[in-house]
């Protein structure tokens, strides 16, 4: 494994490291070239501060003066009072000269200083002498000060749950939840958080960090760091190449035996290869090498921004399954047998329904419907009632032969898709009172139709999923994650939870 | 190919083939079951056609009398006295007798009978004796009395540029286009129709038919006909089994040399092959060997709904490739190499650009762009204006070195998806004026942000695409196609246009 990028790599270690909490916990934040024009970063980089309601101190600099936002706008770094641990850098490559000496005079008098966060592009990036010099300098003013360095070339960090914006991103929903994103590129991770956004309710996005030329802070240090983070369930993991991929690896390795990693890996093929190369510098690798890897270290690797977003989401949400063995009900055939072969797809298999589950579904549902046909899957077909879905699932989900279950439902003019949802709501409480933590994949099909029934399910916090496919997806995800984390014991395998 | 059901299958041929047509284009309507109850699929099929403004007359009967909707009822079909070409059944199976003689009836003294649409269930789907009769007496009365019957126990059909709405479907959006949908399954076709609904624009839906039972009319022959109906420029097939399979598959593989015929085969698996069973009936067959025909007979097949969703969309409004040499233009580098990754998989490769492309682009794009690393690819950056980027696209269209152009885009501060939406409608009529009909598949990320402007774009008639991946399966899709109906000149491989 070769990903060396050395142009990008112009710094040491620092000399004395401090906690990445600062990155994420800044008791006040300064913003050097914060403006009021909104095509500048220092404009959208205060805005997205302010609506995310951050608790801290903010302080605008700008040599202007003057008022942006309602904010007071203080000439200098010098000049502002509170105590200012995080300074964001909105401004040119070319004023690094004068902003290292800011850094080292704030960290001689007032000792505060914790985190830079130069979100401004224009350094080695551009593969030009200066830009080079820049940063060079840019990262040895903060070790001396020992100050830690993020960026430059970055987008920032995001946390939700501290109420923490310094990107100059444009959309990211609030919700606080249990993900975390580490993305090697700025816009790719912007499209992921957007996209998590644009779920019918958003996939909880706890921290969002983009690194940039990673002249200091590096992606090896961030996973650690996430890996230790209590309030983090599962990571998501945007990878082009890294210089330091073997301990990347090894890092995530280590956090992938506590919580689920999930990486998206390009620059797959040849030409995907050549293009990562000439954005991140990046050089990707073969692929195999990349695979192996991830195998070996259990993680998750996903080819796909949509599985990408539903895996983690399902990790964020779900109980792990035991094992693979999965049921499905459906009360429309044909979708029902695109779902069997999604699963297929993906390796998993159908469980066996006890004679006491097979008893419950004879007497409840509908004369026409079909049961285990093949074993594990039932058609309860179109007539069938939103109770008696509720009683066949209550059934399903006690059966010992069972790991996890999927519920397909298109409305029908006999129960909308909301009757449905209503019913799901009174049904969960009580087996979660019973003990039965097991994953029920409720797939909604039909588009806007189901729209409705779907937010009224996620605001309860169950899961819903748009498609057999994407719902096979996060299934196989969990179970491969659950059997590598707790191996069935010897002689175990016999009881058909393989995947 | 052995998917025989001879369950299923009761009728033979009908003895004086009346033209489909009369299917789609009935002069008048009658609605046996038509009721005020909301949850009858006879209070539906009425509402459906009123909603959809059918432009015939319509004629609700149901024994009872009243009014339904504002329209009166006849208490039997004998009272009805305008044209009625097509009679819907939404009664019990058990009043087949009754149904039979009506029929028959009708066709004795006023001959304007041309088609039956049964819809609903418990004929010889059930798998009892009673059923099978019922069936077999209706198709029996049908045959003899030279009317067409469509089912028993199927959804109904759709034509969208007629008005009709014989279904009980609810949700189905009214936006007439070029797309046919074929349907083994009720709810699959609904669920394919409800999806092409949510899109951001819907997918322009021509005709669906949904054939249930098929105690008559078959797929071979609505096949055929949609093969020669002009409206329809592509259709969609939707599979799991035929008792004619051969015949189904020669009579695609005649319309694919005419128009593109796009499957969704499922029972693929060994589990979704027993469930296909169960289901319809239908021996779905070694996958192999329908994959197998599928390639020889020139159809596309998709696994996923959203796959086939997509291309069906693409072929409806985009111009055929006269290749697979795609350029990539992104304003995200991410995003980029994902996509050219996405490509690779698709089997496309990127096409190659002129001395004279590169010279525009070098004068037109930021100092920091990136322009053919790998060839064919271009990271316009973010900091791109709109303008300047469709100042590239058009250079990269008119290069005779690419066949489709991919248009990535993420909204930056810079520009919004507006901006780059409202500068790509006054770029496209030039472009088109100049014969460049070249498909460009813009690919506008980042969820809810960009809704607004790949609605501006759809209702100008240009497709938008929401990733990478759904517009790499649709330009693989139709770059098959295109080269299946005009392979390349001898030696002509030579130029790259392969696949």
């Amino acid at each position: 494994v070769t990903p060396l990028d050395t142009k990008m790599a112009p710094g040491g270690k620092p000399i004395a490291p401090v906690a990445l909490d600062s990155l994420f916990r800044p008791r006040g934040i300064a913003i050097a070239g914060a403006s009021n024009d909104p095509t500048k970063p220092g404009h959208q980089v205060l805005a997205n501060l302010l609506e995310a309601g951050f608790p801290g101190h903010i302080a605008a600099i700008n040599p202007r003066g003057g008022q942006i936002a309602g904010l007071p706008v203080y000439p200098d770094l010098a000049s502002v009072p509170g105590p200012v641990e995080m300074l964001v850098l909105a401004v040119p490559a070319k004023t690094t000269p004068e902003m290292t000496q800011v850094i080292r005079d704030r960290a001689r008098t007032r000792r505060d200083l914790k985190v830079v966060v130069a979100i401004g592009g224009g350094f080695a990036e551009t593969g030009e002498a200066d830009g080079a010099r820049w940063q060079e300098d840019l990262a040895q003013a903060c070790r001396e000060a020992g100050v830690r360095l993020v960026g430059p070339n970055c987008v920032g960090l995001i946390d939700n749950r501290y109420r923490l914006d310094t990107t100059f991103l444009t959309g990211v929903h609030r919700r606080a939840g249990g993900i975390s994103l580490l993305s090697q590129s700025g816009a790719m991770g912007a499209w992921m958080a957007l996209e998590w956004g644009a779920q019918p309710v958003p996939v909880g996005l706890n921290k969002f960090i983009s690194l940039g030329n990673m002249a200091d802070v590096d992606m090896v240090e961030v996973m650690e760091y996430l890996g230790r983070d209590n309030s983090t369930r599962a990571i998501g993991l945007y990878l082009e190449g890294h210089r330091r991929a073997r301990a990347l690896l090894e890092a995530a390795g280590k956090v992938a035996e506590r919580k689920p990693v999930v990486v998206l890996k390009v620059g797959r093929t040849g030409q995907g290869s050549d293009a990562a190369h000439s954005h991140t510098g990046a050089l990707a690798g073969a692929d195999a090498i990349y695979a192996g890897a991830f195998a070996q270290t259990g993680l998750i690797r996903t080819q796909r921004v949509d599985d990408f977003t539903t895996i983690l989401g399902a990790f964020d949400k779900l109980p792990l399954p035991l094992g693979g063995r999965v049921a499905v009900l459906t009360n429309a055939g044909g979708p029902g047998v695109y779902t069997l072969d999604a699963l297929a797809d993906q390796g998993l298999e159908l469980g066996q329904f006890s004679p006491a589950t097979r008893a419950v579904l004879g007497a409840t549902l509908p004369a026409f419907a079909s049961i285990g046909h093949p074993d594990g899957h039932v058609d309860m077909t179109g007539g069938v009632s939103a109770r008696h879905v509720m009683q066949a699932l209550a059934s399903v989900l006690r059966d010992p032969g069972v790991d996890a279950v999927f519920h397909l439902f298109i409305p029908t003019k006999f129960t909308s898709a909301e009757d449905m949802a209503r019913e799901m709501l009174m049904l969960l409480p009580g087996l979660k009172r019973h003990s039965l933590d097991k994953p029920l994949f409720p797939v909604l099909l039909a588009g806007h139709g189901v729209a409705q029934a779907r937010r009224m399910l996620e605001e309860a916090g169950v899961p819903t999923f748009g498609s057999p496919d994407q719902a096979a997806a996060a299934l196989a995800a969990m179970a491969r994650y659950a059997m590598r984390r707790q191996p069935p014991a010897i002689g175990a395998a016999a009881d058909g939870r393989g995947l």
